[in-house]
C-alpha cells in the first residue's frame, strides 16, 4: 500500500537530511512535502569528522534501502547543516561551535561521489525556512523571514521567493543582529547581539536568577527542587501552562526577539515572520510579545500588513526543506 | 556640439528628478549616467503639497525644454522622492516629516499624466543606491548595501542585482535598525536606532556637548566662536583636517553605523557596502571606524571578501538613479 502510495502520488521524491550537531535526520519526502520514511542516528561529533561522514553516507544508504522505493525514482538527496555554508558548492565554512572540525568539508561532492545522485546542501537554518515556505507557516510567500530559536538562534530570508543567499552564502544569521552595542558577549565574538540574549542558554540564565532569588514558580516542582535542572523545555511548558515566573522570562525573550526583527522590518519589509525552534512551544506566552514589540517599534507602513505566524513543521523542517532544495 | 554629442553618445535618455525636502532637482541624464543638462529649485514645503507639485511639474518641463534634446529622445521620467513610496503604482504611502501633506499623492500619475511618458518613483535613498550601482561606487556589485547618512540616515539594499523593495515597497530603511534597545527615542516612534545615534543632529549634539565642556577645537574659530553655528559638514571638513574633537566625534560615529551595518552584514552577506550622504565627507575620519567596526563585530565568513567603500555620486545620486530607473 505505502509503495504504491509513493508511486502514486508524485513523480519526484527526494532524500532530505538534516545534519545537527546532536542529531543526524535523514527522510524520504515526496514532492508534497509528505514524510514517507525516516531514520536517524546520534551524530558522535566526539568520534571526529571522518566517523560523522561515515555515519552520514550509512544512514542515507539505509534511509535508501529501507523505504519503500525503487533507487530510480529519488530524484536527489538534499542536506541541511549545521554552520556556514556555501551553498553553491555544497561545501562547509564553518561550521565552529557544532560540528568541529568539519570546516572545509565538501560535503556535496562526498555524498554526490557516494550515491551518483544530484546532491545540494545549505544550512539548516536556512533550510528550515526554505521547508516553511513551502510547505508550512510560509506558504505562498514571496517575502518572508524565518527564525529559529534554539541552543543559538538560526534564521533564513526569502527574498522574491528565493532563499537569500548574499555574497558567498551565508547570510540569514538573523541571531547576530546588534540588540544592544554594549549587551553581553556572544558566542561569535560580538556584543549584544540577539542571540546573546535570546537563543536557550540565556533563557535558562534569566530563569534560573529569578528562582535564585527567591520568586516562586511552578519550575521548582518541575525539576524536584533541583533548578540546575531547568531547560527551556520546561520553561515553555511552564509558560503555557500559565506560570508567572516563566511567562515573564518568555515575555522578556519575546521583547528582545521583537526589537532584533523590528530592525529587520524595516530593512526588509517582508509580509510575515514564522518563529521556530524549540523556544516556539512556549506558543503565545513569547509570540504574543514578539508581535506586540514589532509592532510597537517597527515602522507603521511596514507592519500594517505584516503577519507574525508559529512555524509548521517543527522538527520536521530540516528534512522536508532539505529535500525541498532538489524540487 | 552638445546637442550633437547627446543624440550620438545614445540612443537612451531620461530625466532623473530627485524630490527632497529642501530641493527638487532635476537632470537630463544619458544611458551612460551622465548628466546633460540640470536644473534645480527651493521645495518650499510650507507652501503646500499641490504648490510643490506645480513646481515639481514645471521644473521637469524646464529641463525637457532647456536642454539640447528632442522630446521624442526622452525614454521616460524617475523620481526619487523623501518619504516611503510604493514602487509599484508610483505613490507616495507617507512622507512625514520632509515632505508633509504627500502621504496618498499619486506622483507617478500626476507627472504620467502632465508628460505623456513612462515614469517610475522610489524612495530617495533607494534611488541613490541604484545610482551608485548602475554608475558609481557600486559598480558591477550584485550585493549591495548603500547608506546615506544625512539628516536621517537612508538606505538601499540591492539584491542579485536588484533594488530589493519588500513586501509592499519600504524596504531599506536601514538608519532604524536597532543598536541599542534602551537608546535615545528616534524620529520614526521607536528607540535606540541607528539614526539617533549617526544621523545629522546626534553628530552635532555630540560636538556640541564637547565644546561646552571646553574641550579645544577648530570648530571654535570656524564658527567665529558661535558654537551654535556647528554644522555637520564643518566637522566633516575639520576631522578631515585632523582637528582632534571632530575626529573623535566622527570616529564615535563611524562606530555607531559600523555596529548597525555589522548586524546587517550577517543577515544580508553583502559583497560591498557603499557610504553616502553629506556626512561621508569626512573620509578617513569616518570610513575607518565604520570599516573597521563592521570587521571587528561582524562574522569573518562574511566579511572576508567585503569591501566598504565611499560613494562616488555625491550629491547627483538622487538625479542620475532615477534616470536609471527606466534604462
Amino acid at each position: 500500500m505505502t509503495q504504491r502510495g509513493v508511486r502514486r502520488a508524485s513523480g519526484r521524491i527526494a532524500i532530505g537530511v538534516d545534519l545537527g550537531g546532536t542529531r543526524i535526520r535523514a527522510a524520504v519526502v515526496s514532492e508534497e512535502g509528505q514524510i514517507r520514511y525516516r531514520l536517524e542516528q546520534p551524530t558522535r561529533v566526539e568520534e571526529g569528522a571522518s566517523s560523522v561522514m561515515q555515519r552520514l553516507l550509512s544512514l542515507i544508504r539505509d534511509t535508501i534501502s529501507g523505504s519503500p522505493l525503487e533507487r530510480h525514482e529519488i530524484i536527489g538527496i538534499g542536506i541541511g547543516s549545521a554552520g556556514q555554508i556555501d551553498p553553491w558548492s555544497g561545501t562547509v565554512l564553518s561550521a565552529t561551535p557544532n560540528l568541529p572540525g568539519w570546516g572545509g568539508t565538501p560535503l556535496a561532492e562526498h555524498v554526490r561521489e557516494a550515491f551518483d545522485l544530484p546532491v545540494r546542501v545549505d544550512n539548516d537554518a536556512n533550510v528550515a525556512a526554505w521547508g516553511e515556505k513551502q510547505f508550512g507557516a510560509g506558504l505562498g510567500v514571496d517575502h518572508l523571514i524565518c527564525i529559529t530559536i534554539g541552543t543559538g538562534i538560526g534564521g533564513g530570508v526569502i527574498v522574491n521567493g528565493q532563499l537569500y543567499h548574499g555574497a558567498v552564502g551565508v547570510a540569514g544569521e538573523i541571531g547576530h543582529l546588534t540588540v544592544n552595542l554594549d549587551g553581553p558577549p556572544c558566542n561569535c565574538g560580538s556584543f549584544g547581539c540577539l542571540e546573546a540574549y535570546a537563543a536557550g542558554p540565556a533563557i535558562v540564565a534569566r530563569a534560573l536568577e529569578a528562582v535564585m532569588e527567591g520568586t516562586k514558580t511552578a519550575l521548582i516542582q518541575m525539576t524536584d527542587n533541583r533548578p540546575e535542572d531547568i531547560t527551556v523545555p520546561l520553561i515553555a511548558q511552564a509558560a503555557a501552562e500559565g506560570d508567572p515566573l516563566a511567562s515573564r522570562v518568555m515575555q522578556q525573550t519575546g521583547y528582545y526577539i521583537g526589537v532584533g526583527l523590528a530592525g529587520l522590518v524595516n530593512v526588509l519589509n517582508p509580509e510575515r515572520i514564522v518563529i521556530g525552534g524549540g523556544v516556539a512551544q512556549a506558543g503565545d506566552s513569547l509570540l504574543q510579545p514578539i508581535e506586540m514589540t514589532v509592532r510597537a517599534r517597527a515602522m507603521p507602513v511596514a507592519t500594517e500588513a505584516l503577519q507574525v505566524v508559529p512555524a509548521r513543521l517543527g522538527e520536521d523542517a530540516g528534512v522536508i526543506g532539505a529535500a525541498a532544495l532538489l524540487f
